[in-house]
């Protein structure tokens, strides 16, 4: 290993601008649903954003890869967790762009100040606390369930953190929708685009992405369909592209 | 014409068990929508049903020859409409199963008495009062834009009227996909199946289907895209069995 990686851990190459991250070999390690919403996320170049549950960090590496904003902020409530994250960042010299913070999503208002933030994205824990079989490891834990914080905790620090007209972007489980809208409404979020995340054109939906702008009017674009795999098991054109692997 | 059929309405065929229906000649006619809420509503044979805005009694006639139930009330505001509508149901022979009843939404609970339905259908005006180009017509205007009553009005009057348990269907616009789940929530009608028109895969969706529980337990299952075309513009096996097209 090099002087970045614990032994439990692995150094992955992102394929992208030459951008690597650490990930445990046997814990929880980043997927589809972290660089749809890197995608999806409206973000532009003079944001400062904020990623609540950053995890490994994967998405302020996409997100700046992608979309180039100002300033990236992590943040991450499990310690050894953000270490990782904080150890990524310096082994891709990105320490000027991104800053990696260990904290409570609970007490971020207190930490960043109300209306920091020009855009917030988040992929949290999908499962409500209680719900399904808990994964014995506390990462994996935390990162599928709402057991340090519930979507409200979420959706209510996001709509404090962001300045008026701010943009907050989501990845959720489609079950989730009425609570999403529901609180998205309670907390002055507007849901202005939403889409969803189909395996094949005859499967349901296994993901939803959601834009939401800081005390928007209501109109709610729902956009095509994301189709992930085409009727022959290949990636549809739009998934190879997200993934770059578009010649 | 005939005895049922008056100088600007004529007489068209549902290609359906015989069944025929009145229209306006030059005013609001049934589309695809109210035939595809006839087709996702969860109706049971035994139910007691409501069409609330039923207009030229459409949904009744649709729901009458596809889930046959014990009985359905349409229920519509104007007039003239209602009595078009149950012109339609005597020249059908079905005034033993169909009711149709002329009043208004906001004094439906007074009429009918709480928790009398065991399941309530709607294709209601899809457009806010004030938003869009309103017809001049009377009927058009109210078919289409929440004139005489708002999405809150059903909402609520369909959770009196509903027994515990009782489902509610309804067809709408996707943009106002946050209104729908905010006001379900409020009133009790939980989300239980969602499901996305789109007039081609690679198109965005015009409607959507929902079906709620009262008083059901939180768990949405939104379901596969309901797509109307192939990509060579054809209907797609799915809509042709809607249509009862399929050979």
């Amino acid at each position: 290993m090099n002087d970045y990686a614990g032994s439990d851990e692995q150094i992955d190459d992102l394929q992208l601008k030459g951008l690597r991250i650490i990930q445990k070999r046997n814990s929880f390690r980043f997927g589809t649903d972290a660089v749809l919403l890197s995608y999806f996320a409206n973000i532009k170049e003079m944001d400062k954003v904020l990623d609540i549950g950053t995890g490994t960090g994967i998405i302020p590496l996409l997100l700046y890869a992608k979309k180039n904003p100002c300033s990236i902020t992590g943040l991450e409530i499990l310690e050894n967790m953000s270490d990782m994250a904080q150890r990524s960042v310096k082994m891709n010299n990105l320490t000027d762009r991104i800053n990696i913070v260990c904290g409570d999503i609970k007490n971020s208002v207190l930490h960043f100040g109300k209306a920091t933030f020009d855009a917030i994205v988040t992929n949290p824990p999908y499962k409500k606390s209680g719900s399904g079989i808990k994964n014995v490891e506390d990462e994996l834990s935390t990162a599928r369930h709402e057991t340090k914080c519930t979507l409200e905790d979420i959706i209510k620090a996001a709509s404090l953190l962001l300045k008026t007209n701010g943009r907050f972007s989501m990845v959720h489980r489609p079950e989730r929708l009425a609570d999403i809208m529901q609180l998205m409404r309670q907390y002055k979020l507007e849901p202005k685009e939403l889409r969803f995340v189909y395996p094949g054109i005859h499967k349901k939906p296994v993901l939803l992405l959601v834009n939401a702008v800081k005390g928007g009017g209501s109109f709610l674009k729902v956009l095509e369909p994301l189709v992930i795999y085409k009727e022959n098991g290949k990636y549809t054109d739009e998934m190879l592209k997200i993934y770059n692997l578009d010649a």
